[in-house]
């Protein structure tokens, strides 16, 4: 059991600190954070120092009741924004913060409509950078995460035979992990094999597995709403020697930007560490994305290791590494692995998979 | 292959009928819809005269490059916002619709911010408005996945027995979806038992099945992207007679509210149909949700089935009707169809399978 009166007690610090009386969240995973609750179009209020409120409607008023000693609980038949003016109101609250990466536009002008008295401060990531540190729960069920894949992607790859085909694979990993207890993929496997890989984003397709060819498998694993991530290359009989070249060079580039990692580094070091190598080898645009990803209750989120990100490194942090190649007409390879930054350095919590 | 000269013809017809010279797209599934695209962190622009563009990274340069001779493929590095802006100057548009219902509160903000000549005009489904009138080629895929849904479906229904859990069932059944040709189920599988069932949005639980005890199925398949989305009642052993009783009623419910489907009708109506029974029969209160939603790339589309909804419906529209009654403590029962509005009438495309 996650410990939900911690996150919230570091939430209301940071609200006080800003001077705001409350925090308006209607992103899902935030309030899924916050609550543990997984329910769709509701919202929570968290005040500096006042009850805190779900907003939720009839079909989660069960889920929400269990909330009730922390919570007041007001449901919903229609447009939310009345209830929370009525309820902000009651609390004589004065300055209402709002996700303004989450909140649409639309639902910015209601906000505005009906909450004339109250001042409304725009709120970007607050919530989300909380989540970038992962406290010891999360960083549990990250590595349980991890396990599972590992686990199943040790079993696929045994299967792995030409003739079969990207989506036979693909539906095999996803059952193993389900299998060992995930409840389902972190987001649409992929493996692709080149020269199709070559699209960073390509998906698992029909074609069968050719001998000689360089295959990747993108996937991760979702338990308890905590998502994995994971890129392992495998080549079906000899590797071709441009492939070993190529697979070298990203090999590098990626422990040179693992090995950087400790508190207080800058995330763009990272970037540019592993991005200045592959240009050094003459790959340097065909290093199409950014270097990785936080990875949590999202398979995408904060922190972004890219070039512009001059943050710095904390102990918590959870974060892929995965440089890559891709060349039109060839194919691309990428390897990714998953990181904690620990007190002291690193921790490859993807590290007992081969690459 | 859809048309997709068709549907952008469509668009540009109303962004004329608007006076606005382009529109600016970022919601995924609408990019699907216009292009066949599936690309993150994208934008389009659909203008009302000049030639279209698309606004996305290196990542998917190759994907957007098929699309060459219909647009122009600009690659961004970072902020799509300057980049937009110079577009649009390019093209002298003065007048920018863009999705209110999409854009976040800081995007917006952007634009302000880049955008500084340019009128900026906040639009509301306009593109799902389009979508919500399903064309031929739409039909067909939807027909196609439901087609999956239904084999999958009653494949699994024969596997059920005391013993089998809820959370076997839904691994079973996704399977053989995948197995039938779907990409994967549409949303996560729900399989519940009195009295879990009480929550609309239960989950697929370990618990295994008891003998007498009524389980609810709301599962759906996704294929080429198009959803389907259905609800079945199964019974273990003899039906209770409260099963029995408060089951007729919501099938008598479903019943009426789709022989009231034709074009015209205002959807309002079907709802109240539907929820006067319910009510009736003195179960008004235990129906916790709106009648139905629109489906079709999305698993909740417009229209939105609810007793607000005053707009008529038209040929075309393919949405749920699934009326359900929840009684904590005692469990949910509830029957979900999807129908398709023809030129005189109704066709319920889930009607092969048995309720």
């Amino acid at each position: 059991m996650a410990n939900y009166t911690q996150r919230i007690k570091l939430l209301k610090t940071k609200l006080q600190r800003d001077g705001l009386d409350a925090l308006l969240i209607s992103k899902r995973e935030n309030i899924i954070y916050l609550t543990g609750l997984d329910i769709e179009s509701s919202s929570i209020i968290i005040t500096s120092g006042r009850k805190d409120i779900i907003i939720t409607d009839a079909r989660f008023a069960e889920e929400a009741s269990e909330k009730k000693g922390h919570f007041e609980i007001a449901l919903t038949n229609g447009s939310r924004y009345k209830i929370i003016n009525r309820l902000l109101k009651k609390r004589r609250i004065k300055k209402l913060g709002f996700e303004s990466n989450w909140l649409v536009y639309n639902n910015f002008l209601h906000l505005v409509k009906e909450l004339r008295r109250i001042t409304l401060v725009p709120k970007k990531y607050l919530v989300e950078d909380l989540r970038m540190v992962k406290d010891t729960d999360e960083i549990s069920l990250l590595k349980r995460s991890v396990s599972i894949l590992n686990k199943a992607f040790s079993r696929a790859k045994k299967r792995i035979a030409p003739g079969m085909t990207g989506a036979d694979m693909a539906i095999y990993l996803d059952n193993l992990m389900r299998r060992f207890g995930a409840g389902g993929p972190a987001f649409e496997t992929i493996v692709a094999q080149n020269p199709q890989s070559s699209r960073p984003h390509a998906k698992a397709t029909a074609a069968p597995f050719r001998r000689g060819s360089a295959i990747l498998m993108d996937m991760g694993a979702c338990y308890e709403r905590y998502n994995s991530d994971l890129t392992r290359l495998l080549f079906l009989g000899r590797i071709p020697t441009k492939f070993k070249y190529v697979y070298n060079i990203i090999k590098t580039a990626q422990k040179k930007a693992i090995e950087a990692i400790r508190p207080g580094t800058r995330i763009s070091e990272l970037d540019k560490m592993a991005r200045n190598y592959i240009t050094r080898k003459g790959f340097g645009r065909y290093f199409l994305h950014s270097l990785g990803h936080g990875v949590g209750l999202e398979i995408h989120e904060s922190p972004s290791i890219s070039r512009k990100n001059s943050e710095r490194l904390k102990p918590g942090m959870v974060f892929t590494v995965e440089p890559g190649i891709y060349i039109k007409g060839w194919g691309g390879l990428r390897i990714e692995d998953m990181v904690l930054v620990t007190e002291d350095g690193y921790e490859v919590l993807t590290d007992a998979i081969p690459k």
